[in-house]
């Protein structure tokens, strides 16, 4: 783990990443935040004994070996993770959980098998309607429920990665060595590390993760009165400069990025006088269906004193990302347009 | 460094990449091929007093420091790299030079700024043809010749990063901290690591580095009456089997890779019969112009013993890479089409 992380909580630990690494559009393995729900493995999964199974409603339940994954079709996919948390610590009515800033995000390039392959390999039946994830997790025994997420079997079938590899290395112990379930453009809660049990079943899993959290809902309402968290929502965030930097009046570049889960980013507006006036940012870089976008904006600075840069992402149709998020009681998808205020010193 | 690097000269550092940490399209930092002329730099270069200068055939001659880079506009690139010499091992008649076999070659997404817009700052005159990046290199004094090499303003102006950054990290050291040259889709020849001096001319940079090595000549001929080493050649690999692999007969993905430097690779077909016949493999994973496109082709083997695996790019005109290379004394960019022959154990 990198000691540019973050720190939250340390036992389980949750980590995001420092804003300084947010310039690049691969996030490095050993800075890409973590989230857990249970104290860390003590030591790697060994592979001697380890299978990933499907179980279930299939028409045959199946166990890969590691090797075997390997050996299966390839796939190889850019995806963005995202905390269903992040930014929950920067909206103005505070909100349950852990303090996530910005930081609650990274992208890498995944390899794996598609999780489609595996279940056309089972047989789906009639009752495959939502697949259940269930990691070896909490080595301690001190958590009281298992950490198991299930999604619809359409996301299973059509974008769902079982990863094996995170930027071109075997994925990281903290990162769910040997696999974790990835459902592109999801957030990370749907992504569960140390992936070991596949049960395909008739309706949602219930249980704690799937109906007590992870869901938006507002007070007085239960959780299970909302909606599950699934995709990523519409967001753009300023990665240079950072809050309450101080700048010398030169012309710079405002860098960022855009993401919206599964529905693709089309351009970035910038404001530098705190909503007032937009124009568009050039989006750079790769263009990968799941990933996020990187953007720039070269500025120069038209007085000294304070300035309040924004930026907002909007799709294909013309939606966009709204100023304030919607509230909710656990603070989920916070996707409010953030503002930057740095101070010019001309001349200095 | 990685230790599964195979290393070929300890001192100058010569190490390629491991065919099995091939597998993926984003190539680690730590697993990326070195290529060196001199010994490494004893501790990184230090920020305090580093300059990158631009000057020569220029209206205006500049000196820009690490942070002042880091303000101009960013550009992101996914770009692999290929050392001239890769695959000189696998020549059925042997060239002079490094031994490399196919590890000489590597994918990452590179972060600085385009080498256009420095030399837009700057000013072209007329007079403004080539470009020479001359890094800081041979800390020793051994060395008597100074590595420099020069490009062309055409190239220099349309697509050459500056880069600072490697997979989302500060560029290693091994790899040309603070900065590197990198014409897009060129071999490493001409990606000038530690990077200091950027000297605009108005014709080709004369000196070893440009006129005796990096040169396609024949024998008989002085190097002067070949070309220079520039883009990469078009070719495919396979990375999975490798050869002389033993295998159990069941279904698996032969995987690959498939690369053209400026070219852009359209297609790739696989023999499992020695050239006989030729099956399209399916591209997949990230699409970018001057990275290589992974593919994949799931075989069953309809026989036990030996079988002749073969690999071969094509362009969106039809070009195809050759069966074999055309040689050349220093044995540059061979690209022709390799066999893996692998054995099948059925049932085993």
């Amino acid at each position: 783990m990198d000691r540019t992380l973050r720190i939250m909580t340390e036992d389980p630990l949750n980590a995001e990443t420092d804003p300084s690494s947010l310039r690049s559009w691969i996030t490095p393995n050993a800075k890409f935040f973590n989230r857990n729900q249970s104290p860390m493995l003590t030591e790697p999964i060994s592979l001697v004994d380890w299978r990933l199974t499907i179980e279930g409603e299939v028409k045959e339940p199946l166990a890969f070996r590691y090797d075997e994954l390997l050996r299966l079709p390839k796939a190889t996919v850019a995806n963005t993770v995202e905390c269903s948390g992040n930014g929950r610590a920067l909206l103005s009515t505070k909100a349950r959980g852990n303090p996530w800033t910005v930081g609650g995000v990274g992208n890498a390039v995944w390899g794996g098998v598609w999780l489609g392959d595996l279940l056309r390999l089972a047989g789906p039946t009639e009752a495959s309607l939502h697949v259940a994830f269930e990691g070896i997790d909490d080595p301690s025994g001190r958590a009281t429920v298992k950490f198991i997420r299930s999604i619809p079997i359409e996301k299973a079938l059509s974008s769902t990665l079982i990863a094996y590899e995170m930027n071109g290395d075997p994925l990281p112990p903290e990162h769910g060595f040997p696999v974790r379930g990835l459902p592109l453009g999801w957030t990370g809660a749907s992504c569960v590390k140390w992936l070991t049990r596949i049960t395909v079943i008739d309706k949602p899993y219930a249980g704690h993760f799937m109906d007590a959290v992870y869901r938006v809902f507002q007070e007085g309402q239960r959780p299970t009165d909302g909606t599950v968290v699934t995709s990523i929502v519409m967001k753009a965030i300023i990665t240079q400069p950072l809050p309450n930097e101080e700048l010398d009046g030169r012309p710079m570049t405002i860098l960022g990025f855009a993401y919206g889960g599964e529905l693709p980013v089309a351009a970035v507006d910038v404001s530098v006088d705190g909503g007032e006036r937009w124009t568009p940012a050039e989006m750079i870089g790769p263009n990968e269906r799941y990933a996020w976008r990187q953007w720039r904006y070269v500025w120069t600075p038209d007085r000294p004193g304070d300035h309040r840069l924004m930026a907002r992402a909007s799709d294909s149709e013309g939606n966009r990302q709204p100023m304030k998020a919607s509230w909710n009681v656990l603070g989920y998808g916070n996707n409010g347009v953030e503002e930057h205020v740095v101070t010019v010193h001309v001349g200095r």
